[in-house]
C-alpha cells in the first residue's frame, strides 16, 4: 500500500490572487517580514499495487484530474505503509 | 529567513465533500485500488525573523488567517533558507 503526497501549485508565470492577497493583508497588519506566499492544493491518495504501476496512476491521475496543467504544476511523493 | 510549509486539512469528524467525489470518480473509472482521498490547502511563507518569533507568528497566521479552525486542523514545519 502506498501513500502519494500530492502537491499542485500555480505555474510561477501565473498570477496568484489568493496568495497577492493573503500577502498585502499581512503587510496592512504590519507583518512586514514577510517576503513572499504561495498558495496550492495538497491531496493524499491511499493507493494498493506495485509501486512503478502506482507511480504510473498517480501521475496520471494528477495530470488529468487533479491540476490543470495549463495554469498549474504538481508533483508528487510516494510512501510504503502498512496495511 | 524560514520558509514555512503549512498544511490545512479538514478535521478528521468533518466530512470532506471534494474528496468523497474524487474518490467515488476513481472507483467509477475502474480504479478500485484507491482506499482513500484526502484534500487540503498547502502554502508556503517565507519570513524573515527569529526561529520562536516566526514560530508564533506563523501559528498565529494560521489560527486567524489560514485555516477555519472550526473544521480545519494545522499543521506547519519551519526551514531555514539562504537569503
Amino acid at each position: 500500500m502506498y501513500k502519494a503526497k500530492i502537491f499542485v501549485n500555480y505555474k510561477q508565470s501565473v498570477l496568484d490572487p489568493k496568495a497577492e492577497v493573503i500577502k498585502h493583508t499581512l503587510h496592512r497588519l504590519g507583518q512586514d517580514n514577510v517576503q513572499d506566499v504561495t498558495v496550492g492544493k495538497y491531496f493524499e491518495v491511499l493507493l494498493e499495487g506495485a509501486h512503478d504501476a502506482v507511480a504510473a496512476q498517480v501521475d496520471t491521475l494528477c495530470d488529468q484530474m487533479l491540476a490543470n496543467v495549463n495554469m498549474e504544476s504538481y508533483r508528487f511523493t510516494l510512501e510504503e505503509v502498512s496495511q
